[in-house]
């Protein structure tokens, strides 16, 4: 990537000396960025414009008549659209996500079993789903909880994967698991809880197949976006952002779902960006609305949480569809997906 | 209203003694209230069912032997489904709002002029709004910044309202100032910053005008349900709910639009519920967006900002939409509203 | 108040035309603001120097090239440290708070009966508190808790104060309330419910009373200050801030209590700041540890929520301390007191 | 660990019929847990006494009819207080911290070079640390931002640590490294981004050096307690927690520091809790103010960011202390440690 130039505001404190701001502006010189002055009766403002990470090397912020330095522009670039202004489509198995094409991604929250991701897999594929999801090593927040099933759930995956004939997608945990995770899955999934384990997503970067990266539960979008460019900047470009709710004061539901993010990822970058509204609620009534709210804001897909039934399920059981919910829904978004100006990715279209 | 039965918890710490328990207990049965008594190992709980007024009253929490006092149903009556099934109509002028009537409210942030406001009135008709919007009294963080024109503002909306045949809605910003709103306008709207304002909640209970309650910045949806039960409570059953973003961590984007709130309070409560995309975001790319996903997950109609001319707009331009902006949106809604079941509120439809 | 200087960053979208940064740097020069053109590869970066209420005139914010307009410095101006450097002393009844002098001032949440306000202000005087507090008028979250004595509470306020020669402090909901507030009341105390309620804050700006403005629960340290800046730019300098915790993802706590924003508001404003860890924490077990952290990091006073029996209080029990436990937070908060370098306020030293 | 007996709450929905109520309370009586039957007119609540995994067993939250489940006690235990009531000493080489006991932590953000590290760590020796920091590995929000010099870096920490006879404290990013870490430091610490990365948690459980535990940006203090309680239940009882802040909408400081967790935590919990003021407010001159407000709610340590020439810094510059400001800081908390009842960490205490 070519060092782009980008105009840096450097706010200096009330009374900075003349002799401060002269030694400032001769360092930036001293480093070939080109120096502004613009004095005030109350204030100095000082700029540079040039590479900020010249800038950066300065690490003029630790003087202390510098109040504030702000860089002008966004601090990620390769997943900027001002870098790539087209739409990026992403392939999942031979589905495309992306650049029009909308991806339904179900399956349960967890593997429990053969039997649970057979039959899950079979309902989410005559549902019209196009990829299928399953973790086999789920985080939790108590020790005392369900873990997953490991290695033996990545196998239960990969084998209802095939029967079904949809691309897999699962979770991956640690740098240490990505070639297990590999040889069982289409698409690797980062979760909330490992948006920022940037070990994870320099691994990642290096892999050839496509990654679902899930919005930290405090991660603002900008945190999100260096997140994609950890991975893209290594040499992966497949990567497919998912809002999935943040943390906020709100109590009624698990989380607050920020859709707000999605035009807003969209209008800044060239990923495919979807919406997981299982997590993003909680709450199994609220599913099926937000999930129609993300195609009506420009979603590019959906991950939806789906147990042939619910009432077993091992985790996540209160915001899982039933197949027959998770069929309703899907007929129920076709007119939002069309009104929308997408079209529903099928098999097979990329030749 | 006839006072429930409803079952409360009470969690005591460990260590109470056993005269702690029967004093407790006598307390309830004191009153008239059924005392359960649930003994554990670790911690005994006990438990009362009936008016949980009357429970309050004896102040339980205050006893140091009281860990956690849990009501188990929600504490607002009136505005609840249980209290209420059918999903209530609100008329606005000859309009209706709610029960499948959509009703999309525009104008203005704040009353600037005559010229603006007719200009701005003609503009929102012409594009199939069903109500107009305009501040006279505006809320400013900054002492510095525009007030709004007052009473005069608000005779320039009311003519404006007549000439173009849409009913008025208008910020109201204390008790004080409600029959002066009231002569101009159809329509009440309590702003964010004033929504647990209980005395004006509690005038505008006595009002037989509609009010728009406008959710706090860190109102939880529970908050705002109390808010509406203070109006609903005084005698007036006209109100209409309005998610117009909460605060967090968030910055990109002005607030965050907690669309969750929209089909949560439908399940809830019986009031209908509308979305300002335009406060929501802040930002004027997000505002189309984000009125399509709020139809799509169930919002009774919009509240959304426009400007004849947003470049000269006093307060609240980066998010004002313009003639040509509003008019394609309208355009743009239709298949989305359609595919929501709902129909747009028309003018006369109420025999 | 003499228009500063002040500079004023305008960023420009990529792609904007020379004519549009000429017809805008033209506009600029027009105002009699200093314009400056900081032109670079990627983007170009516009400044004005001068009143920026002169350049929000212009309201650039609505040009479509203009993507960001970054004011340099504070929006506040009257109670910033700059406007003036020294630490402001305000006066309640014949004690001072700030500049050293440390004030605490205690009570009830609510006034319950003259018998309560009686006990709990022999109480709070013997344990040592310089002001006494009681509500009159109680914002609750629902239309069916106790809301406060009123008028007949301020009486009852009114009365406890002169008998234990303590100065009062008490909430005053509305502008229409003020002067039956200030006629019972030495110290007006707006609530966090109310710190943006604007129409308030200018009257009491027209007052000769002190003002105990409460951080409102989603309020930033800007908010705040811009709040007390209503009240000072108004004509009355007598504010004292209070920090009061505010509203996060926590919930172990009733409020998230902000410390930071004690240091921060002491290093930015002149103004007295206090702490009420009774609110910022909701557990009574919670006050004393953080009325000692509240004295450690710089606070000017802290208000502490007393029933002289918190088993009977109508609200916040479970946060009100004892009598007994009063006056042991007050012993123990001496050493505190000292090392932080600070006097308790005591009566009658103002000359 | 025997299992607890523990009430749990099970909230049925309106209209539950009689059938299904009479089913859950013989799934629950089943499983050998003790059912209870609480009827309401309004709504019906189950309970269930016993061991809450065997209850967690039923899954009951899949059942349609089932509202809301509320285990009434906290799902912590080893970590809590009721399991072990005294308070916990940790021993960090020979110093001791926890029990009364106070410890100092200090030294740079990263380290930099062996000259930095030999000069930071004489400096905060002189000034009275108990043990050295500085991190090896840096997980940074951009990709393009300094990454620490890794393997390297953990080398002169040790150096460093040798030299100036202070144990040292490192941050560890998964449990790949965990040896290579454990080789060069002292205490394993595990940052705020890692405080869910549950693998590193359960490897560091097996390990017989301290690690301290950071809490997450939005963790509550419930995650954080069950994130301890990963590490002591796989066999590691030198866990201590470190508040640095919690991510809020306030924006004037880079964290809201959480004050409230220290006696929170120590009320609920025997561990021992610490804070990081510098990173709980990103800025240089609230460190001081807010290390005294730490030791005043009780902390029982501080970790701060020292850095011989914080001008040159490569990470966090401006919230790092010079050795004049932290040589002054420490003497300033001597008061404060008194005034708490606790006393300074010395070498060598320990028999």
């Amino acid at each position: 990537m070519k060092n782009k130039e980008r105009p840096i505001i450097i706010l200096l404190k009330p009374d900075t000396t003349r002799r401060d701001i002269d030694e400032i502006l001769s360092r930036i010189a001293g480093t070939g960025l080109k120096p502004l002055y613009m004095p005030g009766i109350e204030r100095t403002v000082l700029g540079a414009i040039g590479d900020e990470r010249v800038l950066a090397g300065l690490r003029l912020e630790n003087y202390a008549c510098v109040e504030r330095i702000t860089p002008v522009l966004t601090p990620y670039k390769l997943v900027s659209k001002e870098a790539h202004p087209a739409e990026s489509v992403v392939t999942i198995g031979d589905r495309r996500i992306g650049g029009g094409d909308f991806l339904v991604i179900a399956g349960p929250c967890a593997v429990e079993s053969e039997e649970q991701m057979c039959r899950t897999a079979e309902a989410v594929k005559a549902g019209g789903a196009g990829a299928l999801r399953g973790g086999a090593f789920k985080p939790r927040t108590s020790p005392y909880s369900f873990q997953g099933l490991g290695l033996r759930g990545l196998e239960m995956l990969r084998d209802a994967s095939k029967q079904c004939g949809l691309p897999a997608v699962t979770e991956v945990l640690e740098a240490a698991d990505v070639e297990a995770v590999a040889a069982c899955a289409d698409v690797f999934q980062v979760g909330s809880r490992n948006m920022q384990n940037y070990r994870l997503l320099t691994v990642l970067g290096r892999q050839h197949k496509p990654v679902i990266l899930k919005r930290g539960m405090s991660a603002t979008i900008e945190d999100m976006l260096l997140a994609a460019e950890y991975i893209v900047s290594e040499g992966n470009p497949r990567v497919i952002l998912c809002e999935r709710g943040i943390r906020t004061f709100e109590t009624a539901t698990r989380n607050t779902l920020d859709l707000n993010a999605v035009p807003f990822l969209k209008s800044r970058s060239h990923l495919p960006v979807i919406v997981d509204p299982s997590h993003g609620t909680g709450l199994r009534e609220l599913v099926a609305p937000m999930a129609k709210a993300a195609v009506a804001c420009g979603a590019d897909g959906l991950m939806i949480e789906v147990h042939h039934d619910p009432t077993t399920a091992m985790s996540d059981g209160p915001q899982s569809l039933d197949p027959g919910q998770f069929a309703g829904l899907m007929r129920d978004l076709d007119p939002f997906i069309t009104a929308a100006g997408k079209r529903t990715a099928a098999a097979g279209i990329i030749e």
